[in-house]
């Protein structure tokens, strides 16, 4: 049976989360704390203390970006420079392994058994600290020459607007407006300071105007960029993710009134949906990626 | 040997071509004007007395949208509605027929054997009278869920600029700056009326610093959609064609440049190179299109 197996793995800046399946269904699931001091050298040994028996194979998921051949370029939140941690896995358990990013991750889990289910093309955008998102198309994940497919949060709406530096070293990038860190960037350029997304978003939905303005904004810029990436890859639904969709249909239908405000009218019939894995996505989408 | 041939045909407003290719080898080429009066209804029967001899396969590009199902739906400069031109190539003709749109057409084509040949993912931009694009990964074209993929034309640059009418029925399309009718318009706004295309890049790489300001922004505006696109699909490479890319170096250099200013740093080493093929493109992509 455990030639059947395989692990999911998708580390975050704080918690491993580790699952075991069999095909789709998970037979077993746990986590393990990130230890991310000493340039991260612990995480791979303890993810591989941690396994539950033999499997076929697995597959990471990082928070950072991932070169075609394997390699990782840098995942500060773990302490990782440049490094090929499936080779560390493999050595120390003897697992066939692979790894991708983290959003790709949550895309193919989506788009598989998730809010895109039933969908061969699907663009999952996970809306976080930063906006991630993931490419599939005729049912593979498609993460691209330099694994830099999906990168939403780097279009740039305002080249001249200052005020939205991105880490990236560029102005006007989308995540700078959309993120739940940009959406709290625009409450306070309203004069809303000290509140976290959640609470804008909350506010917003109770009816507090000059907050419903910011998350109006927050919405036109990412129909913006959905029409934008619908007009290069013309999926045949978005699946909206990450810790700021779950303001739910309050979001998903305001960010569908921007998309058909923007969208090529041919791309009109996009379905747009809510991610329906919560936080399991990345962990479900790496174990279906090591079975690929 | 008829079953290893197959026709490629690229229907134009004006003229259509016909290619007749074993494998990649052109055999034979010649076109057949367009007769777009009566809807167009006599395009089809004139490609089908034109044809010689027997084939094991053809494909028809089409300037408009094409549905996933073969459906065509509109190509205003043929007259056609919605209808499906290979159900009657493949009655008058018993040669089994696929359709696709002209722009995916001239990127597979680019792609195979033109400014993309070594690179297994491309996207293809035709800078016309509009714009259009095309999506190559992972070796095969991209047409998308409703075949719209690669209308990189219909990105929104400025939803603000009204003087930016498109005729998809947006403001601010990236074709109202980019396409040879955008820059003629462009060098209307900046004073310099009654030149074509053609005229306006000449002006401006002879040095006349109003129009070079002219193609500048043009460029600018180009490279921008460029980088979007990229940082959606990351291509290894982007081919320019179509008239405006006659400009060659000149216009390639200007594009580099924006595309360099607006990228995402991992898609800083996309190549962007000039098509090859010329006029030639889309016959040849649709013949290689009958082969996949």
């Amino acid at each position: 049976m455990e030639n059947k197996r395989y692990y999911g793995i998708d580390i975050g800046g704080t918690t491993v989360k580790v699952g075991l399946f069999e095909g789709e269904k998970l037979l077993d699931k746990w986590s393990v704390p990130t230890v991310t001091a000493d340039g991260g050298r612990q995480i791979i040994p303890d993810i591989a203390a941690s396994l539950r028996g033999p499997a076929a194979g697995a597959a990471l998921a990082v928070p950072g970006a991932v070169l075609p051949d394997g390699t990782v370029n840098r995942c500060v939140n773990l302490g990782w420079g440049v490094c090929r941690p499936t080779d560390e896995f493999t050595a120390l358990t003897g697992i066939p392994c692979k790894v991708l990013n983290d959003a790709n991750a949550a895309a193919l889990g989506e788009q598989r058994l998730g809010g895109g289910k039933g969908f061969e093309s699907v663009l999952f955008v996970a809306l976080g600290t930063g906006v991630g998102a993931g490419v599939v198309l005729d049912g593979r994940l498609r993460v691209g020459a330099r694994g830099t497919a999906g990168e939403l949060g780097h279009l740039c709406w305002d080249p001249a607007d200052t005020t939205a530096q991105c880490t990236c070293g560029h102005i006007g990038c989308l995540e700078q407006y959309c993120s739940a860190t940009g959406i709290v960037r625009l409450a306070s350029q309203a004069g809303v300071t000290g509140m976290i997304c959640k609470q804008v978003m909350d506010a917003a939905a109770a009816g507090d105007k000059r907050l419903e303005a910011v998350v109006d904004k927050a919405c036109d810029i990412l129909g913006w960029g959905i029409a934008s990436a619908c007009a290069i890859v013309d999926p045949e639904a978005v699946v909206l993710g990450g810790g700021v969709a779950l303001a739910g249909e309050y979001l998903r239908l305001k960010v569908q009134d921007a998309f058909e405000k923007y969208a090529f009218h041919a791309c009109l019939g996009t379905e747009i949906h809510l991610a329906t894995l919560g936080s399991d996505a990345g962990m479900i989408g790496t174990a279906l990626y090591a079975m690929d």
